[in-house]
């Protein structure tokens, strides 16, 4: 595998960026370099995987094959500009969710996108197996060789367009951003009155186990869908400390109703 | 156990009543009377446990040992004291999380609460044995006999006050139909782009394996987090067309950054 692909150089050194790479060491690519803004996260990640690491692009080795892009959507931009400049004839990837291909545009010739949707922390190993991951790809012949070793990273492996992709990535955002910040606010309520947030375990568990069973809008339950004025006019009051807890519930009890009517 | 308890009348039919009833039922309590306001609702429980149904509270039993008020909190109040007055020296409880115990004061001598917390529709079956079940008992004689019959249904019995059960209904407000909603908002995202949800359940079940680890405050990812202003405002921009999902979507990133920065 690491034969078609060659060297991998990894623009980046997040959550992201470090559980694709340590995927990638495990299933034989080479990763030979990891950059970072900051020279601790690279040579963390670099120790990790046995590799070179730097915080300056003009130290980015220039004769890698790919180079892949897993940072923050902001700063994606001018580093594909800087590092295109430099680097001449490598695929370049990004793992955005909400990045389309054509950042890539006038930056390299061969191009394409690998996203894994999946919530990534550095501290948590993830297995790549049973991921989802959405690839595009600027021709038919790198869109081949992106299926190929996204392929043994993952067994469920979609191409998908840009445009297609930020609605993924909102749907995930909602399924998954928003629902751990719940989660989080959940935590919050329940340390003020001393009781462990672990009661709340088997709630949600059969929250998502009945939505592999039934749509979720079938599967809403609660005052909001009651539209029970005193339950949800008592809960406010409790959230009279927190205007920014009242905001969402308000916002989403709302939007229960709405939806359910 | 049944001998303890004896006949108990079952007030309301709804998703938690029909759950409740029919564990009771599986455990050897006797359920003698389905009371519900719709004769339709009442039958259709009643036939599955075996018993009465009836729409009329005048028609319910007087004789039995335990009434179990699984209302609507809007319905609760009205329900209790109405059967107060025609029915003397039994065990009133009610399952409700945000009602105090104190609902029953004045409308009959033994009384007490026995909230499980979970998400229950009619038409899936639960285990009763791993839901937290909070109980609250106006003497010690009724809570010893509510903690004994709660323990033949689950192995997590606690007592709690009125007053944190109400903080802790709210918290599960959040973490569970919350979040389920997010779950409809995201697919509702999916179908209209032609994906099904399915994709997200990777997503979703590494979410919850998440915070089995680590508190959700830490387990937090996503471009609110990161504060990533192009993706927050392109990913505003595609839910034009739904102001309810803007504003949840505002309301939790803002809240999000609040709570991490």
């Amino acid at each position: 595998m690491s034969q078609t692909v060659g060297n991998i150089v990894l623009i980046g050194a997040g959550n992201l960026a470090t559980q694709l790479s340590k995927s990638l060491l495990n299933n034989g690519f080479s990763v030979v370099q990891v950059y970072s803004r900051t020279q601790k996260s690279a040579q963390e990640l670099a120790a990790e995987l046995g590799c070179e690491a730097t915080d300056s692009l003009t130290h980015v080795r220039r004769d890698a094959q790919v180079y892949i892009f897993s940072v923050k959507d902001s700063a994606l931009e001018s580093l594909v500009a800087e590092l295109g400049s430099l680097v001449r004839g490598a695929l370049f990837l990004h793992t955005a969710g909400s990045m389309p291909m054509e950042v890539f545009r006038g930056n390299a010739d061969r191009y394409g996108v690998f996203y894994p949707m999946q919530t990534f922390s550095k501290s948590r190993e993830v297995d790549f197996t049973g991921i989802p991951c959405f690839i595009e790809g600027s021709s038919q012949e790198v869109l081949s060789l992106i299926r190929e070793w996204a392929g043994k990273l993952s067994g469920q492996v979609y191409e998908l367009s840009s445009e297609k992709r930020r609605y993924l990535h909102l749907a995930a955002v909602f399924a998954c951003n928003f629902t751990n910040h719940l989660y989080a606010l959940s935590d919050e309520i329940l340390q003020e009155q001393g009781i462990p947030f672990e009661v709340m375990y088997p709630l949600i568990g059969e929250t998502v186990r009945k939505i592999h069973q039934m749509p979720p809008l079938q599967a809403q339950t609660g005052p909001a869908l009651r539209y029970d004025r005193n339950v949800m006019d008592a809960q406010l009051e409790l959230l009279n400390d927190s205007p920014g807890m009242q905001e969402i519930y308000k916002a989403i009890s709302q939007s229960i109703y709405e939806t359910n009517k």
